[in-house]
Formats: C-alpha cells, sequence, structure tokens
C-alpha cells in the first residue's frame, strides 16, 4: 500500500513573527512500507514554544531546520499499516514525525501510548510538557513546604503542571498569566493560591502583594518584563530552573537602554541565587520512571489537572503557532489532524478495534 | 592595664572609588578588660573586595557598615591581657577586629591558629580566600579531569587556590590577569597550564586560543568585560560559581547600551548553564573541616602554593584598599598592623614566647 502525505515545510527562516509564507504546504507521495517500518496517520500535533528556535540559524542545543525541513514536532498516531512485529495496524503511538498528515518511520522511533488515560495527554500532562516540568522543578527547583514558588506562562502545560506540583509538595503556589480569563481558570481550577495578570497597569505590585514572603522558586519559562518584576521578590537562596524565554523567542535585534545583566549578577552574588537552565532531555534517564509513575497517580487522582486547547485541521497550524508565541492559548495546544480513533476501550485497559 | 586603639572609622559612604576623605583615623582609650575578654594587638589586617559592598547601602546578604564604625577586616592577633581560661598573653589568634591596631573582645571571638603554618597564611589559603576557592570550585563548579577550568583575578588569593585546586583534580587551568608579571607568575611559579592577560588588546582572541576545548568552569569572582569574553566559550552543561564582583564595585551607574541580560539567559537556557552565587559562610558547616585537613596538606607538600602582598603600617589600609580594587596587588593583600610576634616555633610545634 502506498499513502500521500501533506506536509508543512520551512519556507525560509522568520524574522520576528513567523508569516504564513515562512511555511509551504506540500503533498508527496509516501515511500513503501520497508522492513520494521510503519506507516502512521497522524491524529494530533503538539506545538511548543521551542520550535521557533529550531526555525533559527542562531547557535543552540539543537541543530535548525533547514529551508525545505518538514516542521519537526511530537505527534500521536495511528499505525496504520506495519511490517515490524512490534507494531500492529490500529496501534495508537508516539512519534515525532511533525507537521504532517502521514509519515513512513521506523517502528523503533514509536512507542506505544498508555492506554489508560486520554490519547492527547501523551503530548502534554503525560509527555514532554508535563515531564519538563516534574524535572525542573523537582530537580532544580526542589520546593520545600512553606515555600513560595512562582511559574509564569502558568496556564500553559508546562506553567500549570508546575504549580500543581508546587502544591502537591506543600509549596503556595503562584501563577502569572495573560488575562482575567487564564487567572480564573488558575485559581478556581488548577488549585493555584493565588493568579497575577501581567497584563495588568499594576502587575508589578500585584506581584508584590502575591508573594509577601517572597519567592523561593522561580520557574521561568517566559523572559521579558515578567522576568524583571520577579527577580526583585526572589529570597536569599532561590532557585531559578529556566526552560524557555518565549517572551524573546520572536527578539530580532538586541535589547537597548540599561544592560541589566551586571544589576542581575550582582543578585545572583548577594542573594545567593541558583540559575540553572536546562533541557527535558537531560532528566530522562534519571527521572522519566518516577514521573510516569508519580504524574500518572496525581492525573488519575485529580491531584494534576490540564486544560487542552485543540486546532482543527494541518492547514490551521501555523496560525496557531504564532498565537502561541503570542500566549494565546490555555492549556495545551494542539492541532487534531485527522479523526480521533474510536474510543472503546475494553475493561482490561486494552483497546479493541472496531 | 588599659590601652588604646587607633581606628580607621568609615567617615562617609564612598561614591565610586574609596576616597581617603571617606575614612577618619582616631585614637580612643580601649575599656578595661572583662571578664571572659581578651585584649588584642592586631599583627595582620586582612583587606578584601567584600569590604566594598559593606561601605554601601545597596542591598546584600549582609549590613552595611553605619557611618562612624570601625572598617570591618578579618585580623591575626596577639592576645596581649587575658581574663579568660581559653587564652593567655602570648597567643596568636585569628579575629575580626577590623582595620584598628587593638582591641578588646570576647575570648569566644576568636581562634587559635594552627602553629604549624605562617600565621599570615590563616588570612589567606588557610582562611576566607582559601576556604572560598575550595567549597566553590568544589561544591558548584564540580571540576572532572580533562575539563576546562577558567578563573580571573588569577593572581589573588582566591583565583591563585581556584587554579591549583583544579590541577590538582585533573582538570587544565587558564588563569586571567591583568599584566604580564602577574601571568607569569601564574604559569612560573603556580602551576597554571595558561595565563591569559585581560589588558591585552588580543585578550578575547587570546582566551579562545587558551580553550581550545572550550570552558567546563568559570569561577568568577570579576564580573565586567571579562565576562562577556568568558561567556562566548562556554561549554554546554558549564558551571559558574560566582563569589565576587570586583570589576563592577565601584560603579556609581547602571551601565548602558545593549543590555545583555536577555542574551546571557538565552545561553542560560540553550546551553544548559549553572550559575550559582555563593558566601562562603555557607559552606562552613559541610566543608570546612575538609578543607582544614585537605589543604593543610596540599599547602605543605607545596601542590598549593600562595603569594603575599604585604604593606606596612595602618595609615597604609585606604590607599591599599584602593588599590585592591583596581587589581594592583599580586596575592593575598595584607596590612602588617603592628610587629610580628617573635617566630620561634619549638620542636613539639608550640609557639615559644621569647
Amino acid at each position: 500500500m502506498s499513502a500521500t502525505s501533506t506536509q508543512v515545510r520551512l519556507a525560509s527562516y522568520p524574522v520576528g513573527e513567523p508569516q504564513d509564507s515562512d511555511f509551504e504546504f506540500v503533498t508527496i507521495e509516501l515511500p513503501e512500507v520497508g522492513d520494521g517500518q510503519v506507516l502512521l496517520r497522524t491524529v494530533y500535533l503538539s506545538l511548543d514554544p521551542y520550535m521557533r528556535g529550531r526555525m533559527s540559524t542562531a547557535k543552540s542545543y539543537a541543530a535548525p531546520l533547514r529551508i525545505g525541513d518538514v516542521v519537526l514536532g511530537g505527534t500521536v498516531c495511528e499505525v496504520v499499516e506495519s511490517r515490524s512485529p512490534k507494531r500492529a495496524a490500529g496501534d495508537l503511538v508516539l512519534a515525532f514525525t511533525g507537521w504532517q498528515t502521514h509519515a513512513v518511520v521506523d517502528a523503533r522511533q514509536t512507542q506505544r501510548i498508555d492506554p489508560s488515560a486520554p490519547i492527547s495527554t501523551a503530548l502534554g500532562v503525560l509527555g514532554m510538557p508535563g515531564f519538563t516540568a516534574y524535572a525542573g522543578l523537582l530537580e532544580i527547583g526542589k520546593p520545600k513546604a512553606g515555600e513560595t514558588v512562582v511559574v509564569a506562562a502558568a496556564a500553559g502545560p508546562v506553567g500549570s503542571a508546575v504549580g500543581q506540583i508546587a502544591k502537591i509538595k506543600g509549596a503556595r503556589a503562584v501563577g502569572i498569566a495573560g488575562g482575567p480569563e487564564k487567572c480564573r481558570v488558575l485559581t478556581e481550577e488548577l488549585g493555584f493560591d493565588v493568579a497575577v495578570d501581567h497584563r495588568s497597569p499594576t502587575f508589578v505590585t500585584d506581584l508584590a502583594a502575591a508573594t509577601p514572603d517572597g519567592i523561593d522558586v522561580y520557574f521561568e519559562n517566559v523572559g521579558g518584563p515578567v522576568f524583571d518584576a520577579v527577580v526583585r521578590r526572589l529570597n536569599r537562596f532561590a532557585r531559578i530552573p529556566v526552560c524557555g524565554l518565549v517572551a524573546d523567542y520572536n527578539a530580532t535585534e538586541q535589547p537597548t537602554g540599561i544592560d541589566q545583566r551586571p544589576g542581575f549578577m550582582r543578585r545572583v552574588l548577594t542573594l545567593s541565587l541558583t540559575v540553572r537552565g536546562f533541557i527535558q532531555d537531560e532528566f530522562v534517564p534519571t527521572h522519566h520512571h518516577d514521573f510516569r509513575r508519580e504524574m500518572g497517580e496525581w492525573v488519575r487522582d485529580g491531584s494534576v489537572r490540564y486544560r487542552e486547547d485543540v486546532v482543527e485541521g494541518l492547514e490551521q497550524a501555523p496560525a496557531a503557532f504564532r498565537g502561541l508565541l503570542r500566549g494565546q492559548n490555555l492549556g495545551k495546544l494542539l492541532v487534531q489532524v485527522g479523526e480521533l480513533p474510536a474510543p472503546a476501550i475494553d475493561s482490561a485497559g486494552a483497546r479493541a478495534r472496531p
């Protein structure tokens, strides 16, 4: 059987905010499925801020996309055809096939999905964003009971998990988000102690009021002006896991004005701060096993909740990605690329094929 | 017996570089020695960059000096009179009596000095600067064999210990210092693999040539332009213990131009850097015992060497301190305030009084 795939390829490196013209839609004929390979049909595509970094040739931890490459990304796929004993048609798997409707890959490049949770969570709370929150907060942030943990982009998939894990550990969770609706979700649905709207003109004083005992852990995934306000509230020995700087990803010029690095380094010194950048891969060997067990329990027992923001159709991916960088999503942003598989799950937890 | 003390007091908070007029010399009559107290005669006064921070009301880890306070500092003193069973006249002790010739303090505020090493080392390689190097490098820097460790102010008491301990741990030691004489001392006397002169117009390319495999540990005690050059050479997972920023201590205005903090944070993220400020006190409970044992051995067997820069007379302290902030000293800067005690040491290692 041969199939076609509609793909979104990088047409040019974006300057500032990605434009539609930076992406090119093409439909290709896929190769035959070879020995050990599977043909996959994309159900969900994950959109994440790190993708912006790969659309740039600036030095980073990973090689940039080349012009003409399919844009990368994690996906939940259904196996359409298999020539591997590891997978059967109808299996649902986690893959990294990117912005396209179908793909032929080695079966070893797929992972079976836990059938006891909704399949979309493999890209969110039980996937890379959830693991980023878990490993960064627990291994670098090390929150203690009674401490104050602050996280920005708190309504996103990483931030919302950070705040809820902080609560499980007995800390006070303060979420920063853009707009009253996100702030409402943080306190009313996700259990944050308090939410602060960074778009409010009173943000700086609101943050101070929300952190009367200062800040012990700041989970940094945003950068920009939010960071300035946070830095002033840090306590001695505060920890700052740095996993993203989405506010700066579209920057095209170095900012000018006051050079804030010397002042920041002075605070690092006088407050004995720990600032630690990380990419979640680093912690997979040491922490992923515990993550699967603990986070799975927390999601099942409701102590960690999650929100999803699903847009339909691969053609929506460029606009949705732009919105992500502007902070327009509430919860994990997913593109539903293809039909959902039949939801039947038998009593043993294994999927029954129709 | 009553005694007088000549004291150097803070007359005004310095703006920029400390001026003679920021200090006031007074001679006072000391109180009688009370129960449990000792009268001390200062032999050596230590001058250290951290003192500049205490001459400022900017928020820091320690309260600032008040106008009229005796300027603080570690000292090596001889006990002149004792009303404590813990100390006897003639004992040599480490104290924190500051910029003055004599003082009356509780005997509990003094520590007996190891009689097997020259007494001045209690303020240098076997004292606070040596411990700063030891704890910061081993606990935060964690150098591994074959890695590259870079330290600035490398001819100073902290930097020279950092480089030599790095060598003991099998790392490559690169020292940054100002001027050819300091650089010569680093490689010819202190065992650094290579020295780079930050005053040279070719400093940036010299540093690159000196670190062909990048930088794994940068022990930061300087700040300023040296840091810019170092940041470009950092490897993934590099560690930056931050114990001082002497190049910025006299700054009176926030620097302007390009705001380098966002770019720095981006490197923290993409290179998974660890940046950790510290004050050595934090590590005393956990590391000081090992420090005394290991550093004592290393100094005795010659694997850690040290240089001292001694100026004579308390009246020289303000000018010497200015020179310290400009980087003029080579090795540990000490003021010899009073006569040295007779050097006789008997065969058991106990001091024989003349």
